[in-house]
């Protein structure tokens, strides 16, 4: 299962593809601080064009926390409803996870540090070095999606988990 | 000129598109309350297909002023990022305009009531009754960019307001 993580934000945008636990893409897409039309065109394009090289069959987004404050959490929304049309309109199914779902599924613990995340990242991926924040962000989503996936399907037909 | 207004929103997305002052297609879209992915896909495909039927020349949103709370801030955001995603996917300019500045321009006073906009669209756009009120802000902000490009126009060459 090749799966596309997405961690969207309005200067950054963190995008990841995995194929079971390979790393596929993993890039921080900066936005830059022009008018918000043009970064949110810059999202749905960028993740369309990655959809199209590099054929996810599914995608899975955090949903969103608390932000700091009401403007910074529309500048947030924004982003996320660019990336998630993305996927949408290439024809693939979005599955949200809470981050505290994401830390438990990657680390075993809601309440984990970045820290502790971004080194479980590389180590699951065996990667050499730890990706950049963002890039690491939608690489968590991804595999929180993956085990999810995978636990779901060790549960006898007809038991599924919530 | 054609111009598209939204109104976006999580639970209901006003569409409205105006040809000079004269009204084209003004709808409230109803995106009910399953998951958010679904209804940003509704969005998008939605508005996208409202431009392939009416072909506008460019696209008009309100910049969103503050809200309740982040949570809602979140999702109006979304729903947001998904019209302007759409028009600027079908190769769209989008303006973004202040409430005020659209008040501005529909009523000559940018601290005007709700009902004196829709008034004052039932006048302009020569109405037999006024629109329900998402097509009304998204005709609103469509109308605010005629006049504002009407205005642009008469001044002398070189002179651009902002």
């Amino acid at each position: 299962m090749r799966i596309l993580g997405l961690d969207p934000g309005s200067r950054i945008t963190g995008i990841g593809i995995i194929d079971g636990e390979r790393l596929i893409h993993a890039e921080s897409l900066r936005l830059g601080d022009g008018p918000m039309p043009e970064r949110l065109g810059r999202i749905f394009v960028e993740v369309g064009s990655l959809i199209e090289r590099f054929r996810p069959d599914i995608a899975a987004v955090e949903t969103v926390f608390m932000s700091r404050n009401a403007q910074a959490a529309i500048k947030l929304g924004q982003a996320r409803g660019a990336a998630v049309c993305a996927a949408v309109a290439a024809g693939l199914e979005v599955h949200e996870y809470a981050p505290r779902a994401v830390k438990q599924a990657i680390v075993g613990r809601g309440g984990a540090a970045k820290e502790q995340v971004q080194h479980m990242i590389r180590v699951l991926l065996k990667l050499s070095e730890v990706p950049a924040e963002d890039a690491a962000d939608a690489l968590a989503v991804a595999l929180c999606h993956l085990h999810t996936a995978q636990t779901a399907a060790r549960l006898p037909a007809g038991l599924v988990m919530r």
